[in-house]
């Protein structure tokens, strides 16, 4: 065949020959590290010669436990440039899951910032050991001879896998190849993308230890971007200073996070006049965020994803819809399939089906789970389509609107209601701070809808339950039959460790509640 | 494999789901004419079905003789989809040139412009039918029943094939994959490529019938851009005239095609404020031209390629030096090989050799030329090069400067001429319009140069052969051996049917000149 192979080792070709002296900005404790492309290649290259002699061979898989730092991005180009496997861990994972992962992927070596050292100490697991990305470490890897020439790779060698931090079950791994990653980084430099460029500089909060800060980091190395990691758990206050200082055009995060950014900007003087594209997604953005943002001349990008599509699939620039998931890039096609049979759902704004995706960076399969990859997976004249478990409208246009998560829709006296819909209904009361509901077993009604509810500091005790149903009737949206039949007041509602609402939890706290 | 193909039929997905009412606007000397992407879609199916009805199987060629026109972007689309292949023929070929290659691909049907029905009346090739695209046939297409599904395509499967107007030599075929178009029409969505979007109505000057207009219609209906094709022989007032209805923002086409259009311009009242970039490749766009439309508010995109690789291979956007051919797009890379042994240059703007090129659009062979595929591409670690014939030096960020073809430089006394750079300094003088410069055989010096010059009209009769050598002197940039033996006036230079300087012809001419 001889072709041109789409990898990672191509993006490195960019990243060492056409722009030596872009930069690397990362953020830790010990205040910003600046490394130019050209001193990071060569970093990479005395990597994988300290790879290279723990003997392993391709395809190994070697595991992180790490921010988004220069160090972890060194690791990912080390790794991935032998033709070995990066794994990259949750750092929020419990240690039962750290272990699991570990040796479900059969890792050999990890690689991990001394903060987790204590987490990883008393686990059983297939490494044969564990080094501390710190100071010495750096200073070990300096020493190194630079590796002259990686060995050939094919686009279809793996090059990162990562695991779903689902709110069922256990963690599935998903690997990426060379191929995927290099489709979907490329995809991304598009304008009705992202649109990176040589001129941006660009803020990945999305951590790497979660697909690869959804391949933002790749996508801005292959066009010569600068690239600012912001390190250990940023904080509001971090984010100002570096897209002051480092005068950042791009960034992208969950909503939470911009959520906590814009209260903390309002209040204090930084000037973010350089920021024009904010990017979100894992779950949907208030409206108020896309309104904050414009009126700084921001635009918010709202994206959509999962772990099993390679992060960022469809995209929406509309600044008047922005709850809408958007449009799939190239690469990927969609298709709206009826719930309860299988057959395709016109794109009319109202039909509701599960959404399902097929494209250049989707998913085959879960790593070595034949019978979860069989649920979800579903070969069609040899392509494979992907049951993504969202429920979704989509328009004419082909834009995506997410009503709900298969598993969280709400089935009450034979019709369904959307607990998404729900929640962003309450969390718009002003005494709201954040809200979830789901489904609890009903013996008449089948199921019944429950609100878990954390008002806002300073309506803490001063919200009742009452006020927050003559609230959602008032909207003048829901039937009756809608309105929850309890809404419970907490101090904190359960997570995932990505930050979503842990819907499984809530649901096992409920369960006899009625 | 399983994985989903880089194919053409996933642009039509596009073209015919997300973006229903995107234009596109195409002139014929009827006038204007507007079909949104729905409507072209349908037709596209109804013309597939016609394509089908003349029993052509899997990977049959299909002859086109047309100029930028909705009817041929439509058999573009009807032929691929079906697993066809395209062979777009270039309208300026000779009708021997035009026997041989569609002999040469074993061409099964052609569909020309009527304007070409005399041009083929008399050929003996393998064609069992030509047919007229004309309102006729519009609707003999418009009978036609829609198909419903397009066979399935692998994306290494051929989909489109041209043949080069090569200065020297019998035309050579090129091959396009589906792939290959998908990652060339997908890269230059990028914002550092071209950056085309949804928002963008683009002007596509480049002709269809060589390298697929350098894939753009692809990338502006993959991205659901208004898509505007000018038609048969666009003169400036056509393309004034567009850009102001049409509120072109993008626009591509040769540097004489902006030369002429600049000249109209400023003596005319349009308003062409709409225009924001204007790519120009195949040869070296003049500095006035960079200058002339950045006073407009304008960007010029100076981009190379040749049909080998596909049209766009490198993009310079840089205006303070737009004679540079610019960096290798995504998926390019590139050598700089010494010309008198195979080793690797380095990158200095000083080392003069031959650009080598390898990458995910570029050619691997030369269809049915055994020999003359071995004489360009080389495989090197199971991947293809192809040595470009083109004399470069490069800059340590990668921008390339041509400093003229390999045939064309002229070696005297042992050392290098360049023909393109004293091609360019004599075009700077104000009294000449174009020039041409080619090494005559030399018993004493091995070869020597030898100027072509067509005066500007208003200087005819009135510019001599010293006037021209004193001023090259006086440019302090060339050692006087490099001064042309002489400097002969005609009216016209020789040019091939792509419009470049044709120095086989010009050598030919001169060869007894000394």
């Amino acid at each position: 065949m001889n072709d041109f192979p789409l990898t990672m080792q191509h993006i490195f070709w960019r990243i060492e020959k056409l722009y030596s002296d872009s930069e690397i900005v990362s953020r830790s404790e010990e205040g910003i590290e600046r490394k130019t492309y050209s001193e990071f290649a060569t970093r990479v290259r005395k990597f994988s010669s300290f790879l290279q002699s723990l003997k392993l061979s391709k395809g190994d898989r070697v595991a992180s436990i790490e921010w988004n730092t220069r160090r972890h991005l060194e690791l990912y180009f080390a790794t991935i440039n032998m033709g070995y496997v990066l794994h990259t861990i949750n750092v929020r994972f419990h240690p039962n899951e750290i272990e699991y992962v570990i040796n479900h992927a059969n890792d050999r070596y990890a690689f991990i910032s001394p903060e987790f050292e204590s987490l990883t100490k008393n686990l059983k697991t297939s490494l044969n050991g564990i080094f501390l990305l710190d100071n010495n470490f750096d200073k070990v890897i300096d020493m190194q001879k630079p590796i002259n020439e990686f060995p050939q790779i094919d686009e279809r060698d793996e090059a990162i896998m990562c695991y779903t931090s689902g709110t069922t079950g256990r963690s599935k791994g998903v690997v990426y190849t060379h191929r995927t990653i290099y489709l979907h980084s490329l995809t991304l430099l598009a304008k009705d993308a992202i649109g990176i460029s040589r001129k941006d500089s660009v803020l990945v909060v999305v951590p790497m230890f979660h697909i690869n800060g959804w391949d933002l980091p790749f996508s801005a190395l292959m066009t010569g971007s600068k690239l600012v990691l912001p390190g250990p758990r940023p904080k509001p206050k971090d984010l100002a200073e570096l897209i002051e200082k480092e005068k950042v055009t791009i960034a992208a995060g969950a909503p939470t996070v911009w959520i906590d950014f814009l209260n903390f900007i309002e209040k204090e003087n930084y000037d973010i006049s350089s920021l024009k594209i904010v990017v979100t997604g894992g779950a949907e953005p208030p409206k108020i965020i896309a309104e904050k943002f414009n009126k700084m001349g921001v635009h918010l990008y709202h994206a959509w994803g999962m772990t099993e599509t390679e992060a960022i699939t469809t995209v929406n620039q509309n600044q008047e819809m922005i709850s809408s998931q958007g449009i799939p890039l190239p690469g990927i096609e969609i298709k709206l399939m009826g719930l309860d049979r299988e057959e395709e759902l016109p794109w009319d704004s109202k039909s509701i089906g599960e959404l399902w995706v097929s494209g250049a960076w989707i998913a085959k399969e879960y790593y070595k789970e034949i019978e979860k990859t069989r649920e979800t997976f579903k070969l069609i004249n040899s392509r494979t389509w992907m049951r993504t478990g969202d429920i979704v409208t989509i328009n004419n246009k082909g834009y995506i609107k997410i009503v709900d998560r298969a598993k969280d829709l709400i089935k009450s006296g034979g019709e369904w209601i959307s607990s998404i819909d729900l929640e962003n209904a309450i969390t718009g009361y002003y005494k709201v701070f954040e809200a979830a509901v789901v489904g609890v077993k009903d013996e008449k009604w089948g199921e019944r809808p429950i609100a878990l509810v954390k008002p806002k500091k300073e309506y803490e005790g001063n919200i009742t339950e009452n006020e927050i149903k003559q609230y959602l009737l008032s909207l003048n949206k829901f039937p009756r039959w809608w309105i929850p039949d309890k809404i419970i007041f907490v101090d904190e509602i359960p997570k995932t460790s990505t930050g979503k609402l842990d819907k499984k939890v809530i649901r096992e706290m409920l369960k006899n509640i009625i």
